[in-house]
């Protein structure tokens, strides 16, 4: 089906699902991809959980496309926003104020920990956590970063160095001062622990080495997902993030927590590292945020800046900055879906969603499916391990890789109109924070007949 | 004078001027800046060539606010574009086809020279260089870049440390692989030239030395700017580019054009390495872009790759990405301002307004006031250089910094209603491509005032 709903505007031609797709083989050049081995499906319309292809078929989105539609597709209020917004004065420069840039801005620091209340605009996660690592290290006067295996922190050179998956390989030069740890995750432990306390205790005595051999006085800044996202959403156990902020308040280091894909409501708080604080409070020193910021309407990143880091350049220039630092039209996008998030309880709704109708969906698939070798998660960040062993937890498709078993799953659930997320031997059940319970059941149940199918 | 369209709207609150003034200076950091020691200019409204302070003072903007607002502020096609977009389909995930994304790499790579028809999206300059950069370095297998003094290519680390200017030092740990070289700059040659000609021939002797001892097989790219911009707007001499092309063939390097402020119509071509070619037809094996691309109204950058590097990735997978390659809003954008400068060949209107009016009026500028060292440039890109003494070409402010003299022409643009783009010693005239004959007079009669007044 296509969507034609102008046929004298600018846009006439993009709505022809076919030409969209011969045009995209002709000229489009895929992230992540071989070029000549891919074959993109065709996005026309899309609408709350839902999306729609070329052909018509319809698929409930369980990834929210790469986890950031937290409030779902063409969302009337940020919709209404942009248009209002582009109306009004799409753009200005970095070096101007301007309203929407400011009320984007109260409304983040109003929302994030502790004095993190300044706020540093970039255009995604990747700049977002280059910018950080820059303060931190002009704050410090050091220049070592430390990031933990299994994580993602973004495409460009200094972020994919920073990223803990393979996605750093070929670019990792060895030359952008970045050196990587472990970070707790029971399931595949580090450590030969046998239970989460222990897995927290070591993965902290582990982090404390590493720091004490490395050089305190090296070590600028340890950055860490709050709950890693994109390598398998290990939820920390308790004490782990106020340990890591106890070792870098002894050692003088910055803590820059990345919020990317865990901030803005997905897990069930506004920020991730919320989970840990349980009365202790865990503010880092800088956050990294984008996508859940204004549901990816708008290309938006940023950092939130405590005082600490903020007085750093009070009197002293921050040498960095980009031409569409707080765009306008990005920032009218993030106050259509902060003051939405608020006005809707958004944040507790994904919070209850995980409880009462993805974890124990997904504990009643575990269940039924031996190779489902774990499942863990919160709020709307859920990710199964799949195994072809419970016992030895040999993941179904190697580290890095994919295997027939998991291609079969796949295209199992998107025949069956479901739209996963998959990262290797995991599948991740991200949808939209604003999913109905009605419609996760349905995805659940989708799942449940594909893995049925290709036992 | 605050302009309120709407009360009821989730923006309602970001139309007040001095709230946004307030916010700004409670939350926003600013790029390149001391957050304490700025005191930004709220903008509250903005058409055409002209924006509003929040005291309801209208400015002419010479400076394309960032050299981007290439058609203008709020051009009606731009705008309908990006609300039509928005209500249809604000986003989708880069892995996905769509019809917006599809019909801009088309009209891109329609107007891109030579074979570069295949159009890596991402979300500005800096980006874009960064990963032209990754390619170039995978498709040859070696990791030097070269890039020239005087230049910049962006803030993310990478992006930074190709930067030929002071804005790199803070960030230069020397370990980014990047080395720099001088490029033709005949007004302050590094050559000891005296004529074009010769600062042509001994800037590519230097370069082919700087590949010979650097070893040419460890060079993966030459990074430059066809038309070096916030450096000062050096136009090639001719052949110079035709010279590097002919260095990069003969020793395997990528050659990597950095239009990302020269391109789109800004030179009076729809981009700058097309003024080398007279006949001979040089053309990039990659050449980067953003701001022009759609005006800057949703961010938006990329490369544009040749099919040799393409083929490099065709079979192995192409390692980079990020979350918001290809945005349809922005792609959208992108639609419109390309088309409107194809139907009212904004590129033609740019090359005689720099031929008609604004070459001859600085020219008529230069021949009034002495601090006048020199007048450069093309299309809608003009420098003038300000000395203390023409003899000796001393600049008005010191290279990376500024001065008194400089500060006073400033303000008295502003307090005459114009909006300069500047530069250390520099004012560039970078207005609109859009700005009428008549409104281009009216800001250089400002500049002339501003000028005289602080003779
Ligand atoms: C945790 C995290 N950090 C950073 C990024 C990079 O963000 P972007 O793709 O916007 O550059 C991502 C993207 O998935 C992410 O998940
Ligand atoms: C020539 C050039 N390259 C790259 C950039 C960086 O672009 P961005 O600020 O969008 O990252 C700029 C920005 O002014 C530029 O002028």
């Amino acid at each position: 089906m296509t969507d034609v709903l102008s046929t004298t505007s600018d846009l006439a031609s993009t709505y022809d699902a076919g030409r969209a797709y011969e045009l995209d083989r002709a000229h489009v050049f895929h992230s992540w991809s071989a070029q000549a081995e891919i074959s993109p499906m065709v996005i026309t319309r899309a609408e709350g959980s839902h999306v729609w292809d070329g052909a018509g078929q319809q698929y409930l989105d369980f990834s929210s496309q790469l986890v950031f539609t937290n409030l779902g597709h063409q969302h009337p209020r940020i919709v209404a926003a942009i248009q209002e917004q582009a109306g009004h004065l799409a753009t200005v420069a970095p070096a101007f104020a301007n309203g929407t840039r400011s009320e984007a801005a109260r409304l983040i620091a109003s929302h994030t920990p502790g004095d993190l209340d300044h706020v540093f605009f970039t255009n995604g996660g990747a700049d977002a956590n280059e910018h950080a690592v820059r303060m931190a290290r002009l704050h410090t006067g050091r220049h070592k970063v430390l990031t933990t295996y299994r994580s993602y922190h973004g495409g460009t050179q200094l972020a994919v160095n920073m990223t803990g998956d393979p996605r750093r390989w070929a670019s990792d030069h060895g030359s952008t001062g970045t050196v990587h740890f472990f970070g707790p995750f029971l399931y595949r432990s580090a450590f030969h622990a046998t239970t989460e306390a222990e897995e927290c205790q070591r993965a902290l005595e582990h982090l404390e080495q590493v720091v004490a051999l490395e050089g305190p006085s090296t070590v600028a800044a340890i950055v860490l997902e709050a709950i890693p996202g994109t390598a398998g959403i290990m939820v920390p156990p308790p004490g782990y993030l106020a340990g890591v902020r106890e070792i870098c308040d002894r050692h003088g280091i910055v803590l820059v927590a990345d919020e990317v894909m865990s901030g803005f409501g997905r897990s069930g708080r506004w920020f991730a590292v919320e989970h840990a604080s349980h009365g202790a409070g865990v503010v880092p020193d800088l956050l990294t945020f984008a996508k859940g910021v204004n549901s990816g309407y708008v290309p938006l990143g940023g950092v939130a800046i405590s005082d600490a880091v903020h007085a750093t350049f009070a009197h002293r220039s921050y040498p960095g900055g980009l031409t569409y630092s707080g765009h306008p039209l990005a920032c009218a996008a993030a106050v259509a879906t902060i003051r939405t998030m608020e006005d809707e309880d958004v944040v507790g709704r994904a919070e209850r969603l995980g409880a009462d109708v993805i974890g124990p969906g997904l504990a009643a698939l575990a269940a039924k499916h031996d190779r489902i070798g774990e499942v863990r998660g919160t709020g709307a960040f859920w990710a199964i391990e799949l195994v072809s062993d419970r016992a030895t937890r040999e993941p179904l498709a190697p580290y890095g890789g994919s295997s027939p078993e998991m291609g079969a799953i796949v295209k199992g659930c998107q025949e069956r109109g479901l739209l996963p997320f998959v990262n290797f031997n995991r599948i991740h059940v991200v949808p939209p924070l604003t999913t109905s319970d009605e419609e996760v059941r349905e995805g659940l149940a989708i799942l449940d007949d594909a893995l049925a199918a290709t036992a």
